[in-house]
Protein backbone atom coordinates (compact mmCIF):
# COMPACT_ATOMS: atom_id res chain seq x y z
CA UNK A 1 0.00 0.00 0.00
CA UNK A 2 1.08 3.31 -0.48
CA UNK A 3 1.78 6.20 1.86
CA UNK A 4 -1.49 7.71 1.38
CA UNK A 5 -3.72 4.47 1.28
CA UNK A 6 -2.35 3.59 4.45
CA UNK A 7 -2.63 6.88 6.06
CA UNK A 8 -6.46 7.04 4.68
CA UNK A 9 -7.21 3.76 6.23
CA UNK A 10 -5.87 4.34 9.49
CA UNK A 11 -7.77 7.69 9.50
CA UNK A 12 -10.95 5.63 8.68
CA UNK A 13 -10.38 3.25 11.52
CA UNK A 14 -9.14 5.27 14.24
CA UNK A 15 -10.70 8.98 13.45
CA UNK A 16 -7.26 10.07 15.17
CA UNK A 17 -5.04 13.14 13.57
CA UNK A 18 -2.62 12.55 16.36
CA UNK A 19 0.74 11.93 15.37
CA UNK A 20 3.61 10.92 18.33
CA UNK A 21 6.47 12.53 17.47
CA UNK A 22 9.88 10.45 18.70
CA UNK A 23 11.79 12.73 19.84
CA UNK A 24 13.78 11.12 22.88
CA UNK A 25 16.14 12.94 25.12
CA UNK A 26 17.83 10.48 27.47
CA UNK A 27 17.58 13.31 30.16
CA UNK A 28 14.31 13.40 29.94
CA UNK A 29 14.05 9.65 30.68
CA UNK A 30 12.17 8.85 33.87
CA UNK A 31 14.64 7.28 36.51
CA UNK A 32 14.78 3.84 35.54
CA UNK A 33 16.12 4.48 32.52
CA UNK A 34 17.55 7.98 32.51
CA UNK A 35 20.98 9.35 30.77
CA UNK A 36 21.52 5.92 28.99
CA UNK A 37 21.51 6.44 25.53
CA UNK A 38 21.57 2.82 25.30
CA UNK A 39 18.08 2.92 26.26
CA UNK A 40 16.43 4.92 23.46
CA UNK A 41 14.92 2.31 21.64
CA UNK A 42 13.62 0.61 24.87
CA UNK A 43 12.02 3.95 25.61
CA UNK A 44 10.62 4.47 22.46
CA UNK A 45 9.03 1.24 21.85
CA UNK A 46 7.41 1.65 25.26
CA UNK A 47 5.56 4.81 23.94
CA UNK A 48 4.54 3.58 20.65
CA UNK A 49 3.39 0.47 21.94
CA UNK A 50 1.50 2.48 24.50
CA UNK A 51 0.03 5.48 22.37
CA UNK A 52 -0.49 3.38 19.07
CA UNK A 53 -4.24 2.60 19.64
CA UNK A 54 -4.70 6.96 19.48
CA UNK A 55 -2.23 7.80 16.33
CA UNK A 56 -2.26 7.87 12.77
CA UNK A 57 1.62 8.34 12.67
CA UNK A 58 4.78 8.03 14.47
CA UNK A 59 7.17 10.49 13.55
CA UNK A 60 11.03 9.67 14.53
CA UNK A 61 13.02 12.45 14.92
CA UNK A 62 16.07 11.62 13.33
CA UNK A 63 18.81 13.86 14.96
CA UNK A 64 18.23 13.02 18.66
CA UNK A 65 19.34 9.73 16.99
CA UNK A 66 22.21 10.82 15.05
CA UNK A 67 23.64 13.58 17.98
CA UNK A 68 24.49 10.12 20.25
CA UNK A 69 25.11 7.40 17.49
CA UNK A 70 22.37 6.00 18.12
CA UNK A 71 21.53 4.91 13.95
CA UNK A 72 20.64 1.55 14.99
CA UNK A 73 18.76 2.34 17.19
CA UNK A 74 16.61 4.28 14.93
CA UNK A 75 16.42 1.38 12.92
CA UNK A 76 15.29 -1.03 16.09
CA UNK A 77 12.26 1.50 16.22
CA UNK A 78 11.38 1.90 12.95
CA UNK A 79 11.46 -1.79 12.53
CA UNK A 80 9.16 -2.18 15.61
CA UNK A 81 6.92 0.09 14.20
CA UNK A 82 6.71 -1.50 11.02
CA UNK A 83 6.42 -5.16 12.34
CA UNK A 84 4.02 -4.48 15.11
CA UNK A 85 2.15 -2.14 14.18
CA UNK A 86 2.06 -2.32 10.12
CA UNK A 87 -0.87 -0.33 9.66
CA UNK A 88 0.33 3.11 11.22
CA UNK A 89 2.48 5.07 8.72
CA UNK A 90 6.01 6.02 9.94
CA UNK A 91 7.44 9.67 8.74
CA UNK A 92 10.72 9.85 9.47
CA UNK A 93 11.58 13.60 10.31
CA UNK A 94 14.66 14.16 8.37
CA UNK A 95 13.69 17.68 6.76
CA UNK A 96 17.05 16.79 4.04
CA UNK A 97 17.55 18.88 1.44
CA UNK A 98 20.89 18.56 -1.31
CA UNK A 99 21.62 18.74 -4.64
CA UNK A 100 20.10 15.81 -6.57
CA UNK A 101 22.74 13.00 -6.65
CA UNK A 102 22.92 13.32 -3.01
CA UNK A 103 19.05 13.69 -2.47
CA UNK A 104 18.78 10.62 -4.15
CA UNK A 105 20.96 9.07 -1.17
CA UNK A 106 18.71 10.86 1.42
CA UNK A 107 16.04 8.46 -0.10
CA UNK A 108 17.73 6.13 0.36
CA UNK A 109 18.40 6.30 3.32
CA UNK A 110 14.83 7.66 4.83
CA UNK A 111 12.96 5.15 2.35
CA UNK A 112 15.23 1.64 2.18
CA UNK A 113 17.57 2.10 5.45
CA UNK A 114 14.86 2.82 7.80
CA UNK A 115 12.18 1.57 5.81
CA UNK A 116 10.27 5.28 6.23
CA UNK A 117 6.69 5.24 4.81
CA UNK A 118 7.00 9.55 4.26
CA UNK A 119 10.03 11.65 4.59
CA UNK A 120 10.20 15.60 5.40
CA UNK A 121 12.19 17.96 2.94
CA UNK A 122 13.30 21.31 2.83
CA UNK A 123 12.56 23.58 -0.46
CA UNK A 124 15.47 25.63 -0.57
CA UNK A 125 17.65 23.98 -3.24
CA UNK A 126 14.06 23.79 -5.48
CA UNK A 127 12.47 20.91 -7.49
CA UNK A 128 15.16 19.24 -8.94
CA UNK A 129 16.08 18.78 -5.17
CA UNK A 130 12.88 17.26 -4.42
CA UNK A 131 12.23 15.09 -7.40
CA UNK A 132 14.12 12.31 -5.92
CA UNK A 133 11.88 11.68 -2.94
CA UNK A 134 8.96 12.25 -5.19
CA UNK A 135 10.68 9.46 -7.64
CA UNK A 136 9.86 6.53 -4.90
CA UNK A 137 6.34 6.01 -5.89
CA UNK A 138 3.77 5.07 -3.09
CA UNK A 139 6.32 7.03 -0.72
CA UNK A 140 5.44 10.42 0.90
CA UNK A 141 7.12 13.65 0.91
CA UNK A 142 6.33 16.36 3.43
CA UNK A 143 8.47 19.64 2.06
CA UNK A 144 8.46 22.53 4.46
CA UNK A 145 6.23 25.51 3.97
CA UNK A 146 5.85 27.51 7.14
CA UNK A 147 7.83 25.86 9.71
CA UNK A 148 6.43 26.37 13.78
CA UNK A 149 9.30 27.92 15.45
CA UNK A 150 9.29 31.92 16.08
CA UNK A 151 11.74 32.64 13.51
CA UNK A 152 9.90 31.26 10.50
CA UNK A 153 8.68 34.05 8.97
CA UNK A 154 12.01 36.09 8.40
CA UNK A 155 12.53 34.33 5.40
CA UNK A 156 9.28 32.18 4.67
CA UNK A 157 6.94 35.24 4.51
CA UNK A 158 9.44 37.35 2.57
CA UNK A 159 7.11 38.57 -0.43
CA UNK A 160 7.87 38.23 -4.16
CA UNK A 161 5.40 39.22 -6.84
CA UNK A 162 3.05 39.81 -4.35
CA UNK A 163 3.00 36.47 -2.14
CA UNK A 164 5.00 35.27 0.89
CA UNK A 165 8.05 32.11 0.11
CA UNK A 166 5.56 29.74 1.29
CA UNK A 167 2.95 30.52 -0.51
CA UNK A 168 4.77 30.11 -3.39
CA UNK A 169 6.17 26.67 -1.90
CA UNK A 170 2.32 25.97 -1.42
CA UNK A 171 1.33 26.72 -4.69
CA UNK A 172 4.37 24.81 -6.57
CA UNK A 173 3.36 21.78 -4.32
CA UNK A 174 0.48 21.66 -5.47
CA UNK A 175 0.79 22.27 -9.28
CA UNK A 176 3.80 20.59 -9.76
CA UNK A 177 5.14 18.25 -7.11
CA UNK A 178 1.72 16.78 -6.70
CA UNK A 179 1.89 15.29 -10.37
CA UNK A 180 5.21 13.84 -9.48
CA UNK A 181 4.63 11.80 -6.32
CA UNK A 182 2.61 11.54 -3.15
CA UNK A 183 3.33 15.26 -1.83
CA UNK A 184 2.68 17.07 1.57
CA UNK A 185 3.41 20.02 3.25
CA UNK A 186 4.85 21.00 6.56
CA UNK A 187 2.76 24.13 7.98
CA UNK A 188 3.23 24.87 11.89
CA UNK A 189 -0.29 25.09 14.77
CA UNK A 190 1.49 27.93 16.07
CA UNK A 191 0.35 30.18 13.42
CA UNK A 192 -3.02 29.02 12.07
CA UNK A 193 -4.07 32.21 10.18
CA UNK A 194 -1.13 30.60 7.03
CA UNK A 195 -2.68 26.77 7.87
CA UNK A 196 -5.83 28.43 6.65
CA UNK A 197 -4.06 29.86 3.53
CA UNK A 198 -2.43 27.10 2.74
CA UNK A 199 -5.33 24.82 2.66
CA UNK A 200 -6.95 27.17 0.56
CA UNK A 201 -4.20 26.88 -2.01
CA UNK A 202 -3.74 22.70 -1.65
CA UNK A 203 -7.11 21.67 -1.62
CA UNK A 204 -7.31 18.47 0.09
CA UNK A 205 -3.16 17.52 0.34
CA UNK A 206 -2.26 16.22 3.77
CA UNK A 207 0.03 18.76 5.79
CA UNK A 208 2.00 17.69 8.47
CA UNK A 209 1.34 20.33 11.41
CA UNK A 210 3.90 20.28 14.55
CA UNK A 211 3.65 22.30 17.54
CA UNK A 212 0.70 21.48 19.22
CA UNK A 213 1.69 20.44 22.81
CA UNK A 214 5.17 21.67 24.14
CA UNK A 215 5.16 24.15 21.28
CA UNK A 216 1.62 26.22 22.41
CA UNK A 217 -0.21 25.43 19.31
CA UNK A 218 -4.09 25.32 19.65
CA UNK A 219 -5.42 21.99 18.81
CA UNK A 220 -9.41 23.67 17.56
CA UNK A 221 -7.76 26.15 15.91
CA UNK A 222 -5.79 23.53 13.99
CA UNK A 223 -8.84 21.66 13.31
CA UNK A 224 -11.08 24.63 12.23
CA UNK A 225 -8.45 26.38 9.90
CA UNK A 226 -6.56 22.81 8.68
CA UNK A 227 -9.12 20.35 7.79
CA UNK A 228 -9.66 19.35 4.13
CA UNK A 229 -13.32 19.17 2.56
CA UNK A 230 -13.64 15.49 4.10
CA UNK A 231 -12.43 17.24 7.60
CA UNK A 232 -9.15 15.02 7.60
CA UNK A 233 -5.98 15.95 5.93
CA UNK A 234 -4.13 16.79 9.23
CA UNK A 235 -1.60 14.87 10.05
CA UNK A 236 -0.71 16.77 14.04
CA UNK A 237 2.07 15.97 15.92
CA UNK A 238 2.75 15.99 19.54
CA UNK A 239 6.02 15.06 21.24
CA UNK A 240 7.45 16.14 24.32
CA UNK A 241 4.09 17.30 26.19
CA UNK A 242 3.35 12.89 25.12
CA UNK A 243 6.75 11.24 25.61
CA UNK A 244 7.32 12.63 28.97
CA UNK A 245 4.18 13.39 30.41
CA UNK A 246 5.10 11.15 33.45
CA UNK A 247 8.31 11.09 35.09
CA UNK A 248 7.83 8.08 36.73
CA UNK A 249 5.78 5.62 34.40
CA UNK A 250 6.33 6.95 30.49
CA UNK A 251 4.16 4.69 29.68
CA UNK A 252 1.16 5.15 31.44
CA UNK A 253 1.84 8.60 30.91
CA UNK A 254 2.11 8.62 27.40
CA UNK A 255 -1.05 6.69 27.03
CA UNK A 256 -3.26 9.06 28.82
CA UNK A 257 -1.52 12.05 27.12
CA UNK A 258 -2.09 10.21 23.85
CA UNK A 259 -5.71 9.97 24.43
CA UNK A 260 -6.18 13.45 25.54
CA UNK A 261 -4.56 15.18 22.71
CA UNK A 262 -6.23 12.87 20.40
CA UNK A 263 -9.14 13.88 21.80
CA UNK A 264 -8.83 17.52 21.50
CA UNK A 265 -8.02 16.94 17.72
CA UNK A 266 -11.75 16.48 16.09
CA UNK B 1 42.45 26.95 17.28
CA UNK B 2 39.63 28.04 15.91
CA UNK B 3 38.04 26.82 11.95
CA UNK B 4 39.05 30.32 10.48
CA UNK B 5 42.48 30.40 12.34
CA UNK B 6 43.22 26.98 11.14
CA UNK B 7 42.06 27.91 7.56
CA UNK B 8 44.09 30.94 7.60
CA UNK B 9 47.25 28.95 8.35
CA UNK B 10 46.23 26.34 5.54
CA UNK B 11 46.02 28.89 2.89
CA UNK B 12 48.60 30.51 4.27
CA UNK B 13 51.38 27.19 4.63
CA UNK B 14 49.84 26.44 0.82
CA UNK B 15 48.45 28.77 -1.04
CA UNK B 16 45.80 26.44 -2.14
CA UNK B 17 42.56 26.99 -2.34
CA UNK B 18 41.19 23.64 -3.46
CA UNK B 19 38.31 21.21 -1.16
CA UNK B 20 38.26 17.31 -1.88
CA UNK B 21 35.09 16.62 -1.44
CA UNK B 22 34.71 13.18 -0.06
CA UNK B 23 31.20 11.15 -1.56
CA UNK B 24 31.99 8.07 -1.63
CA UNK B 25 30.36 5.59 -4.20
CA UNK B 26 31.04 2.04 -4.00
CA UNK B 27 29.66 2.00 -7.14
CA UNK B 28 32.60 3.83 -8.79
CA UNK B 29 35.47 2.55 -6.55
CA UNK B 30 38.33 1.09 -8.33
CA UNK B 31 37.99 -3.14 -8.94
CA UNK B 32 39.72 -3.93 -5.78
CA UNK B 33 37.34 -2.02 -3.68
CA UNK B 34 34.03 -2.03 -5.91
CA UNK B 35 30.71 -2.55 -4.46
CA UNK B 36 32.60 -3.26 -1.32
CA UNK B 37 30.15 -0.53 1.52
CA UNK B 38 33.29 -1.69 3.84
CA UNK B 39 35.69 -0.08 2.19
CA UNK B 40 34.24 2.97 2.06
CA UNK B 41 36.69 4.66 4.56
CA UNK B 42 39.54 2.68 3.16
CA UNK B 43 38.85 4.58 0.01
CA UNK B 44 38.56 7.85 1.69
CA UNK B 45 41.56 7.70 3.59
CA UNK B 46 43.44 7.30 0.63
CA UNK B 47 42.43 9.90 -1.32
CA UNK B 48 42.78 11.89 2.15
CA UNK B 49 46.80 10.43 1.75
CA UNK B 50 47.27 11.63 -1.71
CA UNK B 51 45.23 14.75 -1.91
CA UNK B 52 46.59 16.33 1.44
CA UNK B 53 49.49 17.86 0.60
CA UNK B 54 47.26 20.27 -2.00
CA UNK B 55 44.40 20.81 -0.55
CA UNK B 56 43.06 23.25 2.47
CA UNK B 57 40.40 21.48 3.33
CA UNK B 58 38.29 18.07 3.32
CA UNK B 59 34.74 17.72 3.03
CA UNK B 60 32.66 14.72 4.06
CA UNK B 61 29.32 14.34 2.40
CA UNK B 62 27.25 12.60 5.17
CA UNK B 63 24.98 11.51 2.71
CA UNK B 64 26.73 8.68 1.28
CA UNK B 65 27.93 7.35 4.68
CA UNK B 66 24.09 7.86 5.58
CA UNK B 67 22.32 6.00 2.67
CA UNK B 68 24.52 2.45 3.47
CA UNK B 69 24.52 3.07 7.24
CA UNK B 70 28.57 3.74 7.06
CA UNK B 71 28.08 6.24 9.82
CA UNK B 72 30.96 4.29 11.61
CA UNK B 73 33.07 4.46 8.80
CA UNK B 74 32.82 8.62 8.46
CA UNK B 75 33.57 8.66 12.31
CA UNK B 76 37.08 6.66 11.09
CA UNK B 77 37.71 9.06 8.30
CA UNK B 78 37.15 12.17 10.11
CA UNK B 79 39.39 10.92 12.88
CA UNK B 80 42.13 9.95 10.38
CA UNK B 81 41.95 13.53 9.01
CA UNK B 82 42.05 15.29 12.45
CA UNK B 83 44.91 12.88 13.51
CA UNK B 84 46.84 12.76 10.37
CA UNK B 85 46.45 15.76 8.96
CA UNK B 86 45.29 17.76 11.99
CA UNK B 87 46.50 21.28 9.93
CA UNK B 88 43.18 20.98 7.48
CA UNK B 89 40.10 21.83 8.56
CA UNK B 90 37.26 19.12 8.00
CA UNK B 91 33.87 20.69 6.96
CA UNK B 92 30.86 17.72 7.42
CA UNK B 93 29.00 18.68 4.15
CA UNK B 94 25.05 17.85 5.98
CA UNK B 95 22.74 20.66 4.86
CA UNK B 96 21.22 20.37 8.24
CA UNK B 97 18.37 22.88 8.94
CA UNK B 98 15.71 22.47 11.84
CA UNK B 99 13.92 24.31 14.79
CA UNK B 100 15.75 25.50 17.89
CA UNK B 101 16.54 21.92 20.31
CA UNK B 102 16.59 20.10 17.39
CA UNK B 103 19.37 22.07 15.50
CA UNK B 104 21.26 22.02 18.36
CA UNK B 105 21.35 18.24 18.44
CA UNK B 106 22.90 18.22 14.60
CA UNK B 107 25.17 20.63 15.80
CA UNK B 108 25.96 18.69 18.33
CA UNK B 109 26.39 15.36 15.36
CA UNK B 110 28.65 17.38 13.56
CA UNK B 111 31.35 19.30 16.12
CA UNK B 112 30.98 16.71 18.84
CA UNK B 113 30.66 13.41 16.94
CA UNK B 114 32.33 13.65 14.24
CA UNK B 115 34.70 16.44 15.13
CA UNK B 116 34.20 18.57 11.95
CA UNK B 117 35.30 22.46 12.52
CA UNK B 118 32.51 23.73 10.37
CA UNK B 119 29.45 22.30 8.95
CA UNK B 120 26.77 23.32 5.73
CA UNK B 121 23.40 24.83 7.43
CA UNK B 122 20.14 25.71 5.69
CA UNK B 123 19.05 28.37 6.23
CA UNK B 124 15.23 28.11 5.09
CA UNK B 125 14.15 28.09 9.27
CA UNK B 126 15.71 31.63 9.31
CA UNK B 127 18.22 32.91 11.73
CA UNK B 128 16.74 31.25 14.96
CA UNK B 129 17.75 27.40 13.37
CA UNK B 130 21.58 29.10 12.76
CA UNK B 131 22.23 30.21 16.20
CA UNK B 132 22.58 26.74 18.08
CA UNK B 133 25.35 25.90 15.20
CA UNK B 134 26.59 29.53 15.78
CA UNK B 135 27.01 28.43 19.32
CA UNK B 136 29.88 26.93 19.18
CA UNK B 137 32.78 28.88 19.82
CA UNK B 138 35.22 28.09 17.15
CA UNK B 139 33.54 26.41 14.27
CA UNK B 140 32.65 27.17 10.97
CA UNK B 141 29.19 27.53 9.59
CA UNK B 142 28.40 27.31 6.43
CA UNK B 143 24.65 28.68 5.45
CA UNK B 144 23.29 27.70 1.85
CA UNK B 145 23.23 30.67 -0.01
CA UNK B 146 23.26 30.37 -3.65
CA UNK B 147 23.67 26.48 -4.29
CA UNK B 148 25.04 25.02 -7.39
CA UNK B 149 22.21 22.99 -8.76
CA UNK B 150 20.14 23.62 -11.82
CA UNK B 151 17.22 24.58 -10.49
CA UNK B 152 18.40 26.63 -7.02
CA UNK B 153 17.14 29.74 -8.69
CA UNK B 154 13.30 28.45 -8.11
CA UNK B 155 13.10 29.62 -4.66
CA UNK B 156 16.34 31.25 -4.27
CA UNK B 157 16.28 33.90 -6.68
CA UNK B 158 12.59 35.13 -5.84
CA UNK B 159 12.82 38.97 -5.52
CA UNK B 160 11.64 40.55 -2.51
CA UNK B 161 12.22 44.47 -1.19
CA UNK B 162 14.30 44.50 -4.65
CA UNK B 163 16.92 41.70 -3.65
CA UNK B 164 16.68 37.95 -4.65
CA UNK B 165 16.48 35.61 -1.79
CA UNK B 166 19.93 34.92 -1.98
CA UNK B 167 20.91 38.31 -1.42
CA UNK B 168 19.04 38.59 1.47
CA UNK B 169 20.74 35.82 2.82
CA UNK B 170 24.32 37.13 2.70
CA UNK B 171 23.22 40.36 3.71
CA UNK B 172 22.06 38.65 7.07
CA UNK B 173 25.09 36.54 7.26
CA UNK B 174 27.31 39.63 7.06
CA UNK B 175 25.10 41.96 9.13
CA UNK B 176 24.09 39.62 11.97
CA UNK B 177 25.59 36.03 11.83
CA UNK B 178 28.54 37.27 11.45
CA UNK B 179 28.65 38.71 14.67
CA UNK B 180 27.59 35.43 16.88
CA UNK B 181 30.09 32.85 15.42
CA UNK B 182 32.55 32.00 12.61
CA UNK B 183 29.65 31.84 9.37
CA UNK B 184 30.46 31.52 5.69
CA UNK B 185 28.21 31.24 2.71
CA UNK B 186 27.79 28.36 -0.06
CA UNK B 187 27.92 29.56 -3.47
CA UNK B 188 28.07 28.01 -6.41
CA UNK B 189 30.66 28.13 -8.71
CA UNK B 190 28.41 27.85 -11.53
CA UNK B 191 26.87 30.90 -10.85
CA UNK B 192 29.72 32.80 -11.15
CA UNK B 193 28.15 36.30 -11.33
CA UNK B 194 26.13 35.53 -8.16
CA UNK B 195 29.14 34.42 -6.79
CA UNK B 196 30.58 38.06 -7.84
CA UNK B 197 27.17 40.15 -6.35
CA UNK B 198 27.88 37.43 -2.99
CA UNK B 199 31.12 38.97 -2.59
CA UNK B 200 30.71 42.67 -2.30
CA UNK B 201 27.96 42.25 0.20
CA UNK B 202 29.85 40.11 2.60
CA UNK B 203 33.30 41.74 2.27
CA UNK B 204 36.23 38.81 3.17
CA UNK B 205 33.94 36.67 4.76
CA UNK B 206 34.96 32.82 3.41
CA UNK B 207 32.26 31.46 0.60
CA UNK B 208 32.55 27.60 0.13
CA UNK B 209 32.42 27.13 -3.40
CA UNK B 210 31.38 23.92 -4.84
CA UNK B 211 30.53 22.76 -8.70
CA UNK B 212 34.10 23.07 -10.24
CA UNK B 213 35.27 19.85 -11.82
CA UNK B 214 32.09 17.52 -12.92
CA UNK B 215 29.12 19.80 -12.30
CA UNK B 216 31.36 22.36 -14.97
CA UNK B 217 32.25 25.61 -13.18
CA UNK B 218 35.00 27.45 -14.55
CA UNK B 219 37.82 27.90 -11.40
CA UNK B 220 39.02 30.98 -13.66
CA UNK B 221 35.99 32.58 -12.90
CA UNK B 222 35.46 31.58 -9.28
CA UNK B 223 38.75 33.26 -8.81
CA UNK B 224 38.30 36.13 -10.92
CA UNK B 225 34.39 36.51 -9.04
CA UNK B 226 35.03 34.81 -5.71
CA UNK B 227 38.05 35.98 -4.02
CA UNK B 228 38.62 38.87 -1.12
CA UNK B 229 40.95 41.63 -0.76
CA UNK B 230 43.62 39.38 0.26
CA UNK B 231 43.02 37.14 -2.80
CA UNK B 232 41.67 34.39 -0.72
CA UNK B 233 38.54 33.72 1.00
CA UNK B 234 37.37 30.41 -1.06
CA UNK B 235 37.24 27.20 -0.36
CA UNK B 236 36.68 25.73 -4.12
CA UNK B 237 35.20 21.94 -3.76
CA UNK B 238 36.12 19.09 -6.24
CA UNK B 239 34.66 15.27 -5.58
CA UNK B 240 33.68 13.27 -8.16
CA UNK B 241 36.46 15.04 -10.84
CA UNK B 242 39.05 13.96 -7.74
CA UNK B 243 37.88 10.67 -6.60
CA UNK B 244 37.56 9.11 -9.33
CA UNK B 245 40.12 10.30 -12.01
CA UNK B 246 41.48 6.83 -12.32
CA UNK B 247 39.73 3.68 -12.24
CA UNK B 248 42.55 1.30 -11.67
CA UNK B 249 44.92 3.33 -8.88
CA UNK B 250 42.41 6.27 -6.95
CA UNK B 251 44.83 7.25 -4.92
CA UNK B 252 47.39 8.21 -7.79
CA UNK B 253 44.88 9.13 -10.25
CA UNK B 254 43.22 11.77 -7.17
CA UNK B 255 46.99 12.51 -6.86
CA UNK B 256 47.61 13.93 -10.28
CA UNK B 257 44.07 15.46 -10.42
CA UNK B 258 44.16 17.65 -7.02
CA UNK B 259 46.91 18.99 -8.25
CA UNK B 260 46.22 19.88 -11.36
CA UNK B 261 42.81 21.25 -10.08
CA UNK B 262 44.93 23.15 -7.12
CA UNK B 263 46.39 24.86 -10.15
CA UNK B 264 43.99 26.03 -11.95
CA UNK B 265 42.99 27.73 -8.60
CA UNK B 266 45.29 30.59 -8.88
Amino acid sequence: MSFLSTLNSRWAATGSLLCVGLDPDPDKFPNSLRNDVGSIARFCIDIIDATAEFVCAFKPQIAYFAAVAAEHQLEQVCHHIRANHPTIPLILDAKRGDIGDTAALYAREAFDRYGAHAVTVSPYLGTDSIEPFLAHSGKGVFVLCRTSNAGSGEFQSQVSHGLPLYQHIASRAASDWATKGEVGLVVGATYPAELKIVRDIVGDMTLLVPGIGAQGGDPHAVITHGSNSVGRGLIVNSSRAILYASSTDHAAGAHAAARAAAATLV
